[in-house]
C-alpha cells in the first residue's frame, strides 16, 4: 500500500504493549501456547509456539486493529468509517475491529480475492469494494479518507504495533523463559510488537525477525542500513510477508533486534507440513517461516535453548493447501545436523 | 483384525466411564472443546467439537489403550509384553500406553505403513514388526500371544470402550447441554464409549453413529439386526472407519442408539476442508464423517439444536492431504437448505 499513515514518527515505550493488552483483552482470545514433545526430542531444544490461528479472524491482526480503534475511541475520536486496503488477514481484522466499536468498515480489495475471504470480511459487516487494479483501489481509499474515514494502516501505526505485541506479552506472561523469540516480518508490525513485549518482560531474550528469502526486503534493508523497496509483490508461499517494504516506524525496531534470518520456499513448506503434523494446528506458511529461521539459529547454539515462536495465524485457501502438500516432506524427520 | 479378544461379553454400566476417567486422567490431555461462531451462523445451530487431535498420539485411541493396561495393572496382572496389530492410530496408542505402565509394546504392521507413523510408533519405545501381508501379521501376533503377551484389541474390549468414553465424559462434564451427540463408527468403540458417557451425564441427549457410505458395515448391521462383515477393507478417505466389522460387544450399544448416518466421500472431504478452515485444527477425514452426519440430522430439525461432535483425531499423511485438497470445497459456504 502506497498510502502513508501520516502518523508522527515516535519510538514506543515497551509499556505501551501492557496498555494495549489492558485495552483489548476483553475482546480478543487468549490464544493457546502449543508444544510438541516429539519436536523437542528431534531438535534437542525446548520450543513453544504462541498460536494466533485461534485468534479472532484467525490471525494476530485482530489485536493491532482493535487497539488502534479503541485508542481513538478513548480519545473521543472514534471514527464513523474505517477504510483499509488488503486482500489478507488485515481486511478481516479491520472489519472485525470496526464492528467492535460500532464503526463502518470499508475494505478495498484487489479483484483476485478468494470467495471465502470475501465472505468472511462481509460477515463482519464490512463494505467490500473490489477494484480492477492497485491504482484504482488506492484512489478509492483516498476518496474515503477525503470524506473523513479513518485509514487504518496495517503496520505503520504505533497502536497497531503495540497491539500486535500483546501476543508475545501473553506468552511471556505465561512464564516462558525464552532465550530467543522469532516472529515473521511482513511490514514489521508483528515482530516490532514482539520486540517491545520482550523489552518489557524478558529483556535478556534475543529477538529475531524471519523473512522468506524471496521477499527479503527487510533483510536487505538491515544489511544496507536503509529501507529497500520492492517494486512489485515478491513471489512467495508466505503471503503475509509479500509486503513491498517496511515502514520507517518498524525499521527503527528491526535495526535494534538481534538479527534476521531468511528462509527458502522449500524450508517454509517443510515446516508448514511438519508444524501442522506435530501441533495438529493449521499453520500459515507465513508463520512457518519463523520456525525455519529458528532452526538456523539453533544450529549455531552449543547448549540447550528455550525458544518462543510466534505463529501469526492459520488462514490458508485451498490453492495454497495444494501447493503445500504437493511434495512429501514428512518423510524427512527434522534434525539440526 | 481376525483375532478375537476372548474377553467375556458383558454390558457395561455407564459408571465405568467415570472409573476410566479417574484411572487415566493424570496421564492424558484434557483436550479442547472448539467452536466456530461463523459455522453456527451458517447453520443456525450451536455446535461444539471435542477435539482429540490434541490428545496424546493425536487421537482418542490413547484413552482406551491406557485404561485397559492400567486396569490390568490394578488387578496385579500388568503384562510384560503387549501386542497389537494396526497401521493406524491404535498402533501409536498401544506403544504410548505400554510405555506408561513400563511394558514392552510389539506392534505388527502391514508393509504399507508410512515412514512418519513408523517413526512415531518406534519413538514410543515399541518394537515394530513389518509383515508382508495380513496373514503373516496375524501369525506373528498369535506367536506373541502364545508366549504370554497381552493382546490389546482396538475395540472388542470393555476397558477400551470405557476409556474411549472419557472424551465425551469430559465434554459433557464441561457443561455442554447437547441435544445430540455424533461419533464416527469404525469398530464401534468410540461411539459406544460416547453412548455410555451420555447415559451417565446426559441421558436425554440422542446419540448417533456416523459412517462412510463406502464402509457402511455398521449401518447394514443395524438395518439387518445381525453383524455384516466386509471381506476386504472398504475404500474410503476416512481410514479410521475401514474396519471390516463391528464386534458383538460394540453392536449391543450400536443397536441401542438413536440411529446411524452414512456420509459420501464428497461430504466427508467437504467437511474435512471446512472444519480445518473454521476450527484451525487438523481434522482427520474420519472425524469429519461425524459432522457430515450431524448435518443430515440437523436438516430434519425445526428448532435450534445444540450438538456435540466427537472429533476423533488429527493424524493425516501427505498423500491423504493431497486427496483432501484436490478440489476447492471452500467456495461452497455451508448451509442446511
Amino acid at each position: 500500500m502506497h498510502i502513508d499513515s501520516h502518523e508522527p514518527l515516535t519510538v514506543l515505550e515497551p509499556s505501551c504493549v501492557l496498555d494495549a493488552h489492558r485495552r483489548i483483552k476483553a475482546h480478543i482470545n487468549e490464544t493457546p501456547i502449543l508444544k510438541s514433545e516429539q519436536l523437542n526430542d528431534f531438535l534437542g531444544h525446548e520450543i513453544f509456539f504462541k498460536y494466533e490461528g485461534q485468534q479472532k479472524v484467525g490471525a494476530f491482526k485482530a489485536r493491532g486493529a482493535l487497539n488502534a480503534l479503541l485508542s481513538l475511541k478513548e480519545q473521543g475520536k472514534a471514527p464513523k468509517e474505517v477504510v483499509a486496503f488488503s486482500s489478507g488477514n488485515h481486511s478481516q481484522a479491520v472489519a472485525w475491529a470496526s464492528q467492535q466499536i460500532g464503526a463502518q468498515a470499508i475494505i478495498c480489495v484487489p479483484s483476485e480475492i478468494s470467495k471465502v475471504k470475501l465472505q468472511a470480511t462481509k460477515a463482519y459487516g464490512a463494505k467490500v469494494l473490489i477494484a480492477d487494479n492497485r491504482q484504482e483501489a488506492e484512489e478509492q481509499v483516498k476518496e474515503f479518507i477525503d470524506r473523513g474515514a479513518y485509514f487504518l494502516h496495517p503496520y505503520d501505526n504505533d497502536h497497531v504495533i503495540a497491539g500486535q505485541g500483546t501476543a508475545c506479552y501473553e506468552a511471556l506472561s505465561a512464564g516462558i523463559k525464552a532465550d530467543a523469540i522469532f516472529a515473521t516480518c511482513g511490514g514489521g508490525g508483528w515482530v516490532s510488537g514482539s520486540y517491545l513485549a520482550a523489552q518489557l518482560l524478558r529483556p535478556e531474550a534475543k529477538v529475531f525477525a524471519a523473512e522468506p528469502l524471496n521477499a527479503n526486503d527487510a533483510a536487505q534493508s538491515i544489511r544496507n542500513g536503509t529501507i529497500y523497496k520492492f517494486e512489485k509483490s515478491p513471489e512467495t508461499i508466505a503471503d503475509g510477508a509479500r509486503t513491498l517494504y517496511v515502514a520507517e516506524r518498524t525499521f527503527q525496531y528491526l535495526q535494534k533486534m538481534d538479527g534476521i534470518y531468511e528462509a527458502s520456499e522449500d524450508e517454509i513448506i517443510y515446516w508448514t507440513q511438519w508444524l501442522s503434523h506435530l501441533l495438529k494446528a493449521v499453520v500459515e506458511p507465513t508463520s512457518a517461516t519463523s520456525m525455519a529461521a529458528a532452526c538456523k539459529w539453533l544450529k549455531e547454539q552449543s547448549t540447550k535453548q528455550t525458544v518462543l515462536i510466534m505463529l501469526s495465524g492459520g488462514n490458508i485457501g485451498t490453492e495454497k493447501q495444494q501447493v503445500i502438500w504437493q511434495k512429501d516432506y514428512l518423510e524427512q524427520i527434522p534434525c539440526l545436523n
